[in-house]
């Protein structure tokens, strides 16, 4: 049987109840950025007065649309106690699918009107997202080679960049913040995104189930408050991080969190010693917060897998290169003490305060292929290192940003762009061409044009030293996973 | 006897060695950045050839300048083996403070240079922040009330924003890539910032007393690799917390990061156990990485100490909400569940999803006064909680965002301004009225407008939920250790 997110996550046609033309409602914005992304299908608002909506034709019921229209999805915005009409007469109109984002169904202990929507839902075999969620999101929308686009039904009119990370969210709106997060900081590509609810059909591991047979999608994460069926997870999760990795969030774990998300979607809370002895076994890499879990889908998508826990740190600033050490060996990365052979490689053409044993410390150099082409080629080619964590990207915005002067002939920055650019391009293919991953940082930001650079050529590039390790720390995690997954075949 | 830092951090004139006309010279760089930052005193810079420099006149020796020219300071960024020699005229015309970024006195084992430069400096009485140091920073340079200005004496063109943290560094560059950080960031402000070099005359003792002793400096942050005089470092430290914070980030503890700073600086790794063992008896604040230094120091400075460990979560998107509940318990800051009460108070006029329990999620709520005005002020009123952390700060920018519709007439964009900037106004005096921290995070980053207000009212907005939790932590801490002060008296 296919999986209904495959319908959902790509509707040929969209039956839209709750959209008006007074954009500051819910629904209408829903809506709106349905448009605003792309989505290339037929929409059909229901509006029991208007006869437009947003530009379309309204209509009264679906039951009044056409019926030679294909219609297999219904996207529901509207106060709880209407819902089970309209599901009625979706059911009636052969629809099968549908996101029920109105909440109150469970969380306020209305119980009966719940059960009266899982009636309907049962008799007409109709599968759902929700109630209580908030939509999702597909930058690859396909189902028909000619119509290519995005769906884009959360609050925030952003399509976020390209990628092969999918998430599967028990809380509703944060993953359209994502979106909006995304855009001034690091690149992080999405594929698909699933905002869960309360689960009253298709649940958690439905999601997992999907996105692990999805080929779009290279990485799953999940933010996750309860796990309502732990075995089927268990299995489900297990077929899948031999081929992808799963990165979990789980915040019901401690009596506060349990707090907070017990009364939000109506679950009860977990146990945090129980989740995490549970991750372990099946190979979930487990996120703290909500950081961790965009970092680490992150690389774990844009970087290879490193062959062994041990780093180089490179760097052009001793604090933040000992830093990295310091966190490195805090997580058991090992930053081995580099052979005097090595060592003697890398010294050549460095100045005298350089430092080469591991942490590399080039210190003042303006000659940069030392540091994108010359010493990451021999480091990277050893046989002493698995990855490397660098600190210190600059490019030329850096000058650009000083008012009063004329920088231009001050500073040679288009001759400096101009062998920049080109290394930075070759240096950003090493990671592919050694099998070894090279996380950045920069506490310039994205708004250096050499961190922006790397960045879209899938170089990760934080602001903070500790985010780099981290993400490093990551990988070596699946690295393990894929180990222990292979011994026990 | 006056602090040398006093002098060395608010020079009347600067006697410059080792820039010249080429700007892609650190010197240069260093002097441009001087003239940029609007430094109010006079410039001397010592060239052995050329007439001028940087539109300065050049002199050929410090002994050319006009001897009623008053000297007291001199800025040194020639090759170490030069140094000594410009040292000694600087002592010849009465000049006793000096910065010396020149390295290689020490790392590369240079034993008898390093002799050499101190054997001078002691004849003359010369005090000096360096060798293999870069620089400093103050914003608020001062000699002469009508002369007020910063001097920036490190790479990077930038001044940061005024404020109270004032950090001294043992490594050199980072502190400036820091302000660009504060750039794109949550905007620290910065009094004062040293970097220390390898200590062979002025030391992180000398620093940390200096800045104990600055009323512009309300919050002291500190980078450590080596603490060469431990006792002097505690006495000193503990005459400081009961009148401002210290918070530390030390990275030699480890094997990698005690390798790290040694090569660097060439100084020994400490024992991190000791260092931990020692910060918790002086009652220092402990940072483990960049990112924890700057958040600690900036909530230290512009929030108030909580009165006690009690937080309310406030969110209007559950996950972020539930993750920053989860993070607090396991930080031991309390969640308390409000009393029946107060959860009555809370309760009217929300929507029926809403919780009040604590945490508190208001969900889609269009009325902002919930959020910015009724339920805060209620909250921070009750004895029940000591602060506030608050997730999800929107403001406009994300209509505005929206491309290739007629965004303006389709949201009321102005009146809701009109609205929500007076109420954030009003709503960002809360934590002084109430004695109680507001902590904020909101994905949509510094690009968002409501964001950026409440930042620039001193209400700190993180992008991660996480870091409000932990900058509400250095709170609680800091509200430990004064308490144990007081009761030690």
């Amino acid at each position: 049987m296919e999986n209904p997110l495959e319908t959902i996550l790509n509707p040929r046609s969209i039956v839209f109840y709750g959209a008006n033309n007074n954009y500051m409602k819910m629904g209408s914005t829903q809506l709106l950025n349905i448009l605003i992304a792309g989505y290339p299908g037929e929409i059909f608002p229901i509006h029991p007065r208007e006869d437009e909506v947003q530009g379309f034709k309204a209509y009264k019921t679906v039951l009044d649309i056409l019926p030679e229209k294909d219609l297999d999805f219904a996207f529901i915005v509207l106060p709880s106690e209407a819902v089970p009409k309209v599901l009625e007469e979706c059911g009636q109109r052969g629809i099968k699918h549908a996101v029920v984002v109105s909440a109150g169904f469970r969380e306020m202990g209305e119980i009966d009107l719940r059960k009266e929507l899982l009636d309907i839902t049962d008799k007409y075999g109709i599968k759902f997202l929700g109630p209580n969620c908030f939509g999702f999101f597909n930058n690859y929308i396909s189902w028909d080679e000619s119509k290519e686009g995005a769906i884009n039904t959360t609050w925030v009119a952003l399509n976020p960049k390209k990628g092969r990370v999918s998430i599967a969210s028990q809380s509703g709106t944060f993953m359209s913040h994502v979106f909006m997060y995304a855009r001034h900081k690091s690149p992080i590509g999405f594929n698909k995104t699933i905002s869960l609810g309360n689960e009253a059909s298709i649940d958690l591991v439905d999601s997992l189930e999907y996105l692990g047979n999805d080929p779009g999608t290279k990485v799953i994460g999940l933010y996750i408050e309860e796990i309502k069926r732990p075995r089927e997870f268990m299995d489900v999760a297990r077929r899948i991080i031999s081929s992808k990795p799963i990165v979990a969030l789980y915040v019901g774990g401690t009596k506060a969190g349990g707090r907070a998300v017990s009364s939000h979607t109506g679950s009860l809370a977990g146990n945090d010693q129980m989740f995490d002895a549970m991750v372990k076994q099946v190979g979930i890499i487990r996120a703290m917060n909500l950081e961790e879990l965009l970092i680490y889908c992150y690389v774990l998508d844009v970087c290879p897998v490193p062959p062994g826990d041990r780093v180089c740190i490179f760097t052009n600033a001793g604090g933040p290169g000992a830093n990295m050490a310091d966190i490195a060996e805090r997580l058991d990365i090992q930053v081995p003490e580099f052979s005097q052979e090595l060592q003697d490689q890398l010294r050549t053409g460095l100045v005298s305060t350089a430092q080469v044993k591991n942490m590399v410390d080039l210190t003042f150099e303006l000659d940069i292929s030392k540091q994108y082409s010359g010493l990451p080629k021999k480091i990277l080619k050893s046989d002493e290192v698995d990855g490397m964590l660098v600190y210190g990207i600059f490019g030329t915005t850096f000058f650009k940003l000083i008012e009063g002067y004329d920088v231009k002939a001050m500073f040679p920055i288009e001759e400096m762009e101009a062998v920049l650019f080109p290394m930075l391009k070759r240096y950003a293919r090493f990671p592919e061409k050694y099998g070894k991953p090279i996380i950045a940082s920069s506490m310039l930001g994205r708004e250096d044009n050499a961190v922006a650079y790397l960045q879209d050529l899938n170089i990760p590039v934080f602001e903070m030293p500790y985010q780099a390790v981290k993400a490093f720390w990551a990988l070596t995690q699946y690295r393990k996973i894929l180990e222990k997954f292979k011994n026990q075949q």
